[in-house]
């Protein structure tokens, strides 16, 4: 397939859509960053030039200059505007299976021929709004960490999608800084979150079952791994609040009564890093 | 309780109870090393002194001179003079239930009535051997990963152990540069590997289910985590016989259906780094 993506559309600028926006300028793409109001897009453009600070502070970026990057980047809350000419489309909306089918069914619509479509969802599955983006054999996931520091970028076809576009895609990852990975047949949480979760789950059941402590688990795993975090720590780095929601999907006995102990955590307003107190206690 | 520890008797001169030893005598206790042949003393030996020539290299224990250092150990066959005057005994000898009931029985009778008894069992629960040891109120585990890298010291106390062995213990751990964590009630596996279990769990589900390859499964891992090894690359270092057979015990149909896949490695003789290859090659 003769792919050539130059132009990029994010939808969606919160926390992610703005990370993905930001190192696609930062590497040279077209970006137009789409969302629902003026405060939203002025916020994201906030968080982009905190990021960009932070990261040149780092050495990082220090090469592209202010005038190119902001003209790469073009901020708008409307649909036509955001998707005109877009190579690409990467979809990083609330993740709720009817929202992002109402906004692949509009964007689809909308979009240019040549467009491929991509979601960001975390835990939802591609299949869930290919059919409604009008066209699936174009459609695939294409999942971002935190693009900065976690640099793996997954590549989930869903049963429909065109395998022409694995290629293309896995050069835009690399293009984005990212190291692509292929996730061969659909999986909710893809790789990294699968085993992230087996990790906590086994913590959670450690914890709840009172054979450690928080801190001597996490001890466990830091020292002998010589890692910065024990999965305790990832947790309140992740928000406690978002981990109770998680675990308490899950409907093994050992993540309810998990989902039980976490819910004690958020019901107190410990809701780990964010609000300075979870698992451990932050300044 | 007023226990001071000088004198240590290692069981089993093995891979464990030589780095054990080894940093008891850098730690400058005095070390009896048994195991049932003069060969085996010597096999012991002989990775001693390669594992002190690349720590040294590293720029560790140069303070120590060899002299100093080798009046602290001393090698036997003997039961009787191995736990002479011994303040703690640590057993590694096989992972195997009936040989550590046996070893406990002999050693149990022939040493002082000071000594405290630990096992340094991997998978197995001290409960099964306190008893025959003789001494079970004195007997708890004392587990240590790869003591130079990985420095994780698990003790495990079993429900009849005296619970003022513990602050000892954790003293004892930390005089042998360890980082101890208590294990409040038995768990097969700790936490480290209880965790690390759960982790390679997820993956070989991955691979077996055919979502992935290993290549990406693992660097899903090591990018977002910036670690050196992802699970396979991790059992490839444990030995891929080791990992069929901790596999193959645990009864879920997803373990059953990787141990298989495990065994399809084992019988081409491809074991991991000891043998040059297993999921990845070694040179």
């Amino acid at each position: 397939m003769n792919i050539d993506i130059q132009k990029v559309c994010i939808l969606g600028a919160g926390t992610l859509g703005t990370r993905v926006a930001l190192q696609a300028a930062l590497s040279g793409f077209q970006v137009r960053i789409y969302d629902l109001s003026e405060e939203l897009l002025e916020r994201s453009k906030q968080t982009m030039q905190k990021l960009l600070g932070a990261l040149r502070k780092e050495g990082r970026f220090t090469e592209i200059e202010d005038e190119v990057l902001w003209s790469r980047l073009l901020f708008t809350t409307d649909p036509a505007t955001a998707v005109k000419d877009a190579d690409l489309i990467n979809e990083s909306v609330t993740e709720d299976v009817g929202i992002k089918q109402e906004v692949w069914k509009r964007f689809g619509a909308l979009a240019p021929e040549k467009t491929l479509f991509t979601t960001n969802t975390s835990y939802l599955l591609p299949s869930m709004f290919a059919e409604h983006s009008g066209r699936p054999e174009r459609f695939c996931a294409l999942h971002f960490h935190d693009v900065f520091t976690a640099r793996v970028v997954d590549i989930m076809p869903h049963p429909g999608t065109d395998p022409g576009l694995i290629a293309p895609l896995e050069r835009f990852g690399e293009a984005l800084e990212q190291v692509p990975v292929l996730v061969k047949k659909e999986n909710s949480g893809y790789l990294f979150n699968t085993m992230l979760l087996a990790l906590i789950g086994a913590a959670g059941k450690l914890l709840t079952k009172e054979v450690a402590s928080v801190e001597d688990i996490d001890k466990s795993w830091m020292v002998n791994f010589h890692m910065p975090q024990g999965p305790f720590g990832i947790l309140d780095a992740i928000g406690l609040d978002t981990a109770y929601h998680v675990t308490k999907a899950r409907k093994d006995t050992a993540s309810q009564q998990f989902a039980a102990l976490l819910k004690t955590y958020v019901d107190a307003g410990k809701l780990g890093k964010k609000s300075g107190e979870g698992f451990y206690r932050y300044k």
